[in-house]
């Protein structure tokens, strides 16, 4: 199949970019203490995790979900599987507890509640799940307080049973959105220190703590720099999007949303066929790739309203290739990527982990 | 299975409520030479698509892809599927011209290229298909212009081997948002001037115009009510969402976001488990129901960030339901809707058109 036989829309992944951002990361790592847990949430491809695993640097895979964890263990990713959230609800622990029999499965926790439930579900399984306490770093999100609070769920989950206290995470999250590099160092700083004086004080009380997990894309270099943090979960970086291209880090944009204009209803706009159902919006419009003046007006349900220079000759069928903004929950939209090599398309991988796993059982 | 069982994120639709918005709408045009044509981008999910033409007053289906009316000629769902929006790019035209040969498929276009394409395919197939013009009524997205360019391609389409000219439309998508009463009917009406005139210009010159399709959830009344409209593209009503809550509309919000609290971080905050993969963000974020005072804060891939009064007693493991404010792209990112009455799961629906049915060919 060539890139113009692609069914629109369809995101296309520039294999040897990725490959390169794959490599850049590992080599990074490779001869640090402070190693690379590739976030699977990003992309939920087991194609893709399978050459973040291979370049090396690896201590093993995050994911986010339960789904994702049992997309990973179906497909023999790795050998070490963390889901770095809380898996609270109906089942979830329950189905963490079964898989944990046959991977080594580590689950974040941040509160009795959660710790008690998948300690309960471990028990019933036979099974014994890792965890690692879920420090609030500053990201308006999940996460225990740091010092005593965190310590003390440590001390619990130490004397659990059907659980294995591995260590804690924190992630700063909140610091990727900032540009400046010298902002967002101080910024990740005051961060890892609520997550790194937890980490002294449940050493000190005799817990185990062999796993201190955070960062991302882009703290990778400084986040993964500081003594004492042990991996870096960093998802985004394996195909960038349009809203992290900072300066300072040394990846590219390895994929775009390919569509096909549909109408040219007058001059200087025209209607491709991405729209809401084919590109994420929550961090604005994609930009449009490769036409100089070009911008994305509007996306609807099925539609990108582009406006296009006055003198632009785009007519129905033409190709257009947009960047989408935030690659998480715009993979999470498509079945499918097209892996290409200049024109051709040479594979074609599966979003394996794509929505919810329960759901797409239930619906068969 | 129980309400409380089912596993979060989840979308959950009241049946009682949604069959009370199919009865309505189906009251409305039963004793009207105006008829409904539903819209299934909506929802993409049969199961309700059958409940919305067994009400009756309906003359087909409309869809928005060629991937859903494959999906609905496989369901069997309606004899009549018009595809309301223009078909161009890889493969399209070639599905489209083998469907016509199974079911009366009509396409709508806007452009020589497009009408070329599709005539095309079906002679290739060996099959007609139906075509409307679709005349541009002032939404920027596609659309021919109103009069002679609308009414040129209409002779071009007449005169064209494999497809069968029957009518016109135009979708004034850009009234719905329009809360006022009184002036959503002042621009429906100068909406639909731009329609009607180009099809009285279409009969003078001799052209069948069987069809004028057009119209929404939030005009249904408007539009619906105009002389020389045929039929109401209507999608929303079924199921609505926080945002076509108008006054003036008849119609209930039929299913929630259900989410479980993961994590209770802050006095006044907790993190549930819906973020962008459970609900669609380009309308900006969910409300919360049933909690006074209570509102999302921010929604990431698998959270939604969630304020609280002072005093609430939610803690993890509670659910919470969400509405959401854009129904089509939220219930594009689910597999099932779980049918509920009372406190009691009746049916899973599959979302069976949910994303774009080739890639899950080729994705297997």
């Amino acid at each position: 199949m060539k890139l113009h036989d692609i069914p629109t829309p369809a995101l296309v992944v520039d294999v040897a970019a990725m490959d390169r951002n794959i490599r850049r990361m590992a080599d990074y790592f490779a001869a640090r203490s402070c190693k690379l847990r590739p976030h699977f949430k990003a992309h939920k491809t087991p194609a893709i995790a399978r050459r973040q695993i291979a370049a090396g640097s690896c201590t093993g895979i995050t994911c986010a979900t339960v789904g994702e964890a049992e997309c990973l263990a179906g497909e023999g990713i790795a050998e070490q599987i963390l889901i770095a959230n809380e898996i609270v609800g109906p089942g979830k622990a329950d189905r963490a507890a079964l898989l944990a029999r046959d991977v080594d499965l580590i689950v974040a926790v941040d509160s009795e509640y959660a710790l008690d439930d998948i300690a309960r579900a471990a028990v019933q399984a036979g099974s014994n799940v890792g965890v690692l306490v879920d420090v609030n770093v500053g990201l308006p999100r999940c996460g225990i307080a740091p010092g005593e609070p965190a310590v003390e769920l440590a001390k619990r989950a130490a004397d659990t049973k059907g659980v294995v206290l591995r260590g804690a995470m924190g992630y700063e999250g909140h610091v990727m959105v900032i540009r400046d590099r010298a902002e967002r160092e101080a910024r990740a700083a005051r961060s890892m220190e609520r997550l790194l004086s937890t980490v002294r004080m449940m050493r000190e009380a005799g817990l185990r703590c062999e796993i201190v997990s955070a960062g991302g894309t882009c703290t990778f270099d400084i986040t993964g720099a500081m003594e004492g943090i042990t991996e870096i979960q960093a998802g985004t970086y394996v195909l960038m999007d349009s809203t992290y291209t900072y300066d300072d880090l040394p990846f590219e944009l390895a994929f775009t949303i390919h569509a096909t204009v549909l109408s040219r209803p007058r001059a200087g706009q025209c209607a491709a066929d991405a729209g809401l159902k084919a590109c994420a919006a929550d961090h604005g419009n994609p930009s449009v790739k490769g036409i100089e003046g070009a911008s994305v007006l509007h996306l609807s349900d099925e539609h990108a309203t582009i406006a296009l220079p006055a003198d632009s000759t785009v007519r129905p069928g033409d190709r257009i290739e947009l960047l989408p903004p935030h690659i998480d929950p715009t993979i999470n939209l498509h079945d499918a990527l097209y892996a290409i090599d200049g024109d051709r398309v040479v594979e074609v991988w599966p979003v394996a982990a794509r929505g919810y796993l329960e759901q797409r059982l239930v619906a068969g």
